[in-house]
C-alpha cells in the first residue's frame, strides 16, 4: 500500500535540504514543533492541512508544487506514467488487429 | 490558506459521483465509516494515508491520479500553471528591456 504521508515527508525533506536548512530552522519559521516536523519528514506522522501549508510556506515552495511532486512519486511507485490524462493500461481492439495485420 | 484536505475531499467526491455510487457503497467497499467518509469528502476531516489509499482503491482510481488532481486544484487556486517544471512568477530583465523596445 502506497502511503501518501511517506511521500509528503520525502518531498518536504528534499526541499529543506536543497535550501541547506536544518529541521530547527524550518520548524521555527513554520511555527511547528521540531519533533513533529521530524516525524512528518520520516513519514511517521500524518501532517494536517494547515501545517503542510505552513511548512511549504516556510520552505518558500508553492503547495501545488509539493503536491505535484507527491503525485509524481506515487505514480512512480504505482508504475504509471502521468501526462495530462490518465492512460489506462489497455490497447483498443482495433489497434491490435491493425498492428497484427501490419506485422504479417 | 489552501487546505489540501478540502481538495482531496472534492476529488474523492467527484470520482464517486462519476461512478454513480453512494457514500454508503464506497464506505462499505473501503471499510470505513460512512460518517467519516462524508466528513472527508466535505473537507472537514483529515484523511489518514491508509484510508485515502483504501478509498482510492474502492473507487478504482490510482492514488497517483487522485494526488495529481489535488495538485492541479491547488495550482489553480494558487494561480500557478504547472507543466513539468515550476515556472516562477518573474520575467527576466533582458526580456522586459526587449519588450519595451518593441513597443516603441
Amino acid at each position: 500500500m502506497v502511503l501518501v504521508r511517506q511521500e509528503i515527508g520525502d518531498v518536504l525533506r528534499t526541499h529543506r535540504l536543497r535550501r541547506g536548512q536544518t529541521l530547527r530552522q524550518v520548524a521555527a519559521r513554520a511555527s511547528v514543533a521540531l519533533g513533529y516536523l521530524s516525524e512528518v519528514e520520516r513519514g511517521q506522522k500524518e501532517v494536517s492541512s494547515e501545517i503542510l501549508a505552513s511548512v511549504a510556506d516556510a520552505l518558500e515552495v508553492p503547495l501545488s508544487v509539493v503536491m505535484r511532486e507527491v503525485s509524481d512519486r506515487v505514480a512512480a511507485i504505482e508504475g504509471i506514467y502521468l501526462d495530462d490524462t490518465y492512460i489506462p493500461d489497455t490497447v483498443p481492439d482495433a489497434f491490435v488487429t491493425e498492428a497484427s495485420l501490419i506485422s504479417r
